[in-house]
């Protein structure tokens, strides 16, 4: 038996209008469910890690929809709670070309961002468990969320727990009154592994800097339990066409992947949290380098999948990172 | 040009299952717009009436969505606003046999609760129009909803416009603090025709009474502007199969309809809105017991049709009303 | 090899909004192709029977789909042309209980209109022929039409082949300047068998009767080639419930058939055309009274599958016929 | 934590056509996936009852996806095995009225069925269980498969779980060379629990009887393991309107259910299922009388739901089985 | 209160087939309206212009369906009539690299093709506008429409109302017996602006030059009220992949635009429209290299959204002019 | 009439995720048909070529949904039978970019694998043909279908049809216990025209070799009869981007076609069967080189469209090659 993962955050409803119609003109959307960490969890679990998210959902056939989901994508679910509250939803419109695709947030007042765990029993959560994850998408949420973030942190580092953080600074969010900078360091001093670029790092570690490898090397005299820092770069040519790569530093070295054209994505939705998820599978069973390639090729891959969530095999990657079959028709 | 009908209420996204799929197995949901007053207004211009809806979308790309569907179906949105907010939501589940039809409103915090009214130029809006229609719903959202009804209905009675009120006493609304019965006498004291049943009758009017003609008399008692009283009977067999009729008390006698047999139903919701619509179609139009007729032929015709909105002729009720062409196949 | 049967008139490319949306909703057509001629022949090829349709399309791809759908259903295209002129359509809206299902044609100036049949080789077509069978649609479209009808009935004539006429009265369609009953007189002395109720024996065979063995022996004295005259009665109780039966006169006597009752009906398009098709089959095959239960049966079956054609077996109609079968789950 | 349920048998991929089209037709299929054992695993689980299910897929994609389905539903696939061989599916087409509906099974040379259970841990597998579920399927389907069957039951024997089967004898499956009288008897003896009409009574348990109590009395002198005999009557007046009700013989009375009429069926498929898995939780948590009616009204709403899997909750069940809320809008 | 904008044209209802498949094989026709004046006009009411559009359509549902399109957009149809006739078509099938997109026109005969104007009020039609925009496909199509043209230009210039003329010159259409320079001079002497390429210009305005300058300055001698000539220069490399760019003489300069790259087109149907929209709502508020610029970056997101109509706002046009936000994902 | 041309081979049905879903995460298959040798036989027929396929679909109604596919491709099916056994399958994912295509087969035990062609009467099949095509697939599924090809080659060659043999080869595939090398150089020997790239000359012709002027030369001494030898180059860059050229060498020369980029590839399966058909309908109706044009140019169009079947025009085709029309829009 596997040691656990144990992640933790929303899940919401995602509806995509179809192929690339506007949101003014559709009339029919696709259901899915996702959120940057169960998007985590459900890459880990289909990669055969044992792996359980925490969250709440609203008490009605929606919420439960949502579950279903986890269940599906085979994240245990034992740790899920029916709350009071709003189902969180977020409007999806996928563009072309110069067309930027676009996203309607609908998530204010959900089950999830009054669940401040009071009452979990953090004991049972992290027993067995050897990696905790969270973004900084939760404490960003309600005061509730980052209350129940704070805690789960706590947790898992009294029980010896390794812990990421995806710092995903989102300037939206931020609403009920706190800053970043107020919360956002008592979560990283107990963070071992954190994705984050520039602009993360100024706006919720506090760190100014132009070289990444400086900024490093800052972030780990302010939070020394820091192991890892990560940050895919990311050159949009078009909503269609990107450029992907990654860099992962391990205290001593910057390590760098190969970069990837995708010049026909799919759905780019959940590619960092592709990445989040290659980076943990790949520190856990991989070298440092090895992680990195293969956290990049997950995260490439899922760019040619619909949906959040990304569908593809530790042999798919494998190959891709090896150069494998990209391209052919496999019977 | 024929006088102005002006319509008030909030118009909700409706995300539809297909079929007869439940919420929890669903991968798609139908987009269409709806609300019990829009319903109504929706009807109305169909029928080829002047009609103006009031009401205040969210300032993103589905509010806008919503007011094209108000376009789309004819009416008048020079008195639509854009506010902060969300967009109110119903998810809505088709049921058959035995197993019931399911909403589950999603409407909380939304743009049109919040939408108090002031500000709007109420003069503008009643200028030229000769009945405002208000529903039950308005002031059961919010206090800042309730408040905006009260100044509509007081505004439209200062212009001599006539009023009607669809009473709609749903418990699951009162939500915000007040009972139906601090809010709805100030509003049905100012409307010439109310639908109402004999339980919207006990908690919104105040009126506990077995006998639908002693509480007609008993509301004209205390309500002395009330000119008209209707509601329909629907007897539920089955998901699929409902018995419905109408009465229509004017002040003296209790008229009563023609009972439909509907043992096929396509989409049963905005069945009352048809009947309303068709009622102030036939006050306008037609004597009391032709009107009666029509309204209850329209809603009869709605339960054929998906979604919301009743697209359905004059002609085509009229028909029905003269049990022409039923059930044939027109060339 | 059986002996051929040939069927002559224009394919239509039926486009119908899904489920029971109506034209005015609609973001979707799906595409089907029939005509009363054509679905004869669909439902003879299916049944194995050696047939050949003979008709005009345009000559762009959508006329070759026309094409296409002969040839899926095993229908001989050697004599179908391609000409001139639009692809005729109709558009088909599905209703429900007491709302009509509707049709709006659009086939005035088709290929198929202005095809008057001269050049073809009427000896080639029906060499080796037993049955032709045409409608009274051809003859009322167009002058073109007309002719092509008559130059095809009298040519079956001429090689001594049977012939079958469904008079299929409808007043909209004789727009080009000639009344019936100067065009079908023509037509009819040259069948032998004709499906007409009352009104189409008024309008096309100037037969005024109330009684219709009456009519039928009148019918007989005027075209004394006619040796079956045959007709079905449907009762529309609303759009989704009509009770089927039908007769036969076979010269002696009127032959009534089984009462079905349709409470759930899918699409009835072609119920007609499946009666027809299953008289044709019977006639050949089978007894007088075994030929009009086989019609029937294939009517009623048609009623429950989507589309113009009638995509059910011998044996299921045989199975139907005998009572056998119906309502199991069939593993 | 409620003691386990285990269940054994074959999922099969589904592929629907959809609405009403015929296979000879259709563009689409529909995907589901389902089994008899697997339709009451499923309930049960959706009844929060712990189960596990026992089975094979092919080690491919397909066969994943069919594991999602089980996981989706809640159900623990600790048990579930990738072994080589084929997919199991089953086409399904949806009649109406008169027209059956019929089923395409392609299911020979299946992964699962070359899995005759050996190396499997049944003392893990039965470890904490208190029923355990097989049908009259699995040992029709191969050798192998009933090798398995009977390997499990007694092994659930050993560990004194409860046993249940439903015989549900199929003629076209029988084809490897062993008749049920050589197979079923062996299981039977081992088993608690059985569904079983007359027919099945006749093939699978040697007893020819007219008298459902006197065939039950009997079963019970050859069986004596037997505790309770189960069988629904289903009155099968078309493909969408179907008669149902059951009866409960508990070793002293024969227990009859209110009779329900279901006049617009959805999908029957399953319907026998969802009543077996009422039978189970009704004998887990009620009266024999109480367990018969919640059998019957959890058979009768999965007649309204799409698919095999009967997405109702305990709740509406109950509410069915009072009478409560059948047909209603609920808000 | 904003000037008025009159469009006029002929609106035809879009069949397109889904994806890329071909006429030949598709089951599905997607339902969409446009037209060459139409799309302007839905652009430029999009862009909360206050346009009116003058047309006829069939009277019937089909139709009506049309005049919803034109209201859900936002255009004022006060001047849209109901006449006889069919419902103009077009079928459209999107290529992709070497394959090209098609269209089929089934537009003859239609309710358009036969409204001469005669009768309306054009008046009424301008009052209070300031821009009347026509194409050269109008008088194409047919000598009524030719006349309604020339009505409406004439009645335009009376009014001192600008006009603008997209050319759009279309050997097919010309088929009622005028060639285009005995009809389109007279049009043209009446225009203030004109969208026209060389080809246009030589068959349209009878000038040939190889020299777009050239041409120009030979217009204006001839055409002396023209005030612009503008046309886009699109480069084809494939159905999926053209390069984008246009230029505007006024009078003085001949202006170029920037150039852009589109090598993933969902859709290109009306890209010409767009830019014409660009154009008229650039000169009404921007200088004439703005204009330009607009126009084009107008037109080139039109061809990452399906249907005819551009569905983008003014801000994403000019986001798209200062190179921001293109390929980002907008939360 | 044109002389016959006879394909002989396994029709599948294949069941395709939509858009780039993976199966894992399907909830549709999208229907089509296909099989290398019929989908020759479907381009041959939509070029109007006089087109028979031999092959035997299982007796049930899926079957003959296979059959109709043929029929409406517009090939005879007079040597199509039924038999006993499975339908066929194979399951496709349309992968992107460095996402590979993916199929799975599902076609062992099927009708076809077992119909060793005893009984058939192959003087009818090949009366008045002068071309029979073959392909490696067929002699690699089964024993039975290995002497059924057998049977067919030397039948057409004892006729004096030329034969055209696609070698093909797919390891997967020969699992019956013999190798290509004991079952291929039987067919080769009587066979004309073979397409083989360096791979399957080495597997199934048992030649090795670097140079493809020298494998073909050696091809030549070993099988004297051939009179040409051709294949494919693909380069496949991604999924979606692939470079496709072709070389034939006629016994003299190896002719070069040109070569063709397809970056925005919609469906590749098919694109080799595309490329035959296109070689054998220009052996027969051109010169060698515009024989090799003709087929690349119609592989590269079949790229562009969903399905197994080329829908293109010989004019298309040859515009192609001709480098007309490319990224145009037809009107």
């Amino acid at each position: 038996m596997p040691k656990r993962i144990i992640t933790l955050g929303e899940v919401l409803m995602r509806l995509s209008t179809p192929g690339h119609e506007r949101f003014i003109q559709t009339h029919d959307y696709e259901v899915q469910f996702g959120g940057a960490e169960a998007n985590v969890a459900a890459s880990l679990a289909f990669w055969d890690q044992s792996v359980a998210h925490v969250c709440a959902f609203p008490n009605h056939d929606i919420g439960k929809a949502g579950i279903r989901f986890l269940r599906a994508a085979g994240v245990d679910t034992s740790f899920v709670f029916l709350r009071e509250g709003r189902m969180g939803l977020y409007f999806f419109e996928n563009g072309s070309m110069h067309r930027s695709s676009k996203i309607i947030y609908d998530r204010f007042y959900s089950a999830f961002s009054q669940f401040d765990g009071v009452g979990v029993d953090w004991t049972a959560v992290f027993d067995g468990a050897e990696w905790f994850h969270w973004t900084g998408i939760t404490p960003a949420i309600s005061e509730a969320a980052a209350n129940l973030c704070q805690r789960a942190v706590v947790a898992a580092r009294d029980q010896g727990v390794r812990v990421s953080g995806d710092i995903n600074y989102r300037r939206n969010l931020w609403q009920y009154g706190k800053s970043p900078l107020e919360v956002m360091p008592d979560l990283i001093k107990n963070t071992d592994v954190i994705i984050a670029g520039l602009t993360d790092m100024e706006n919720c570690l506090g760190i100014r800097q132009d070289d990444y490898v400086e900024a490093c090397r800052e972030a780990k005299r302010l939070y020394p339990d820091i192991r890892y820092i990560s940050t895919t770069h990311r050159d949009s040519l078009s909503s269609t066409h990107n450029i992907l790569s990654g860099v992962l530093w391990n205290g001593e070295t910057l390590l760098g992947s190969r970069t990837f054209d995708m010049p026909h994505i799919v759905d780019r939705v959940g590619g960092g949290d592709a990445f989040m998820a290659g980076l943990i599978y790949g520190l856990l069973h991989k070298s440092d380098a090895d992680a990195l390639d293969f956290a990049v090729a997950a995260s490439v891959l899922k760019h040619s999948i619909p949906g959040d969530a990304n569908f593809v095999t530790v042999e798919e990657v494998d190959q891709l990172v090896r150069g494998e079959n990209v391209g052919k028709l496999l019977r």
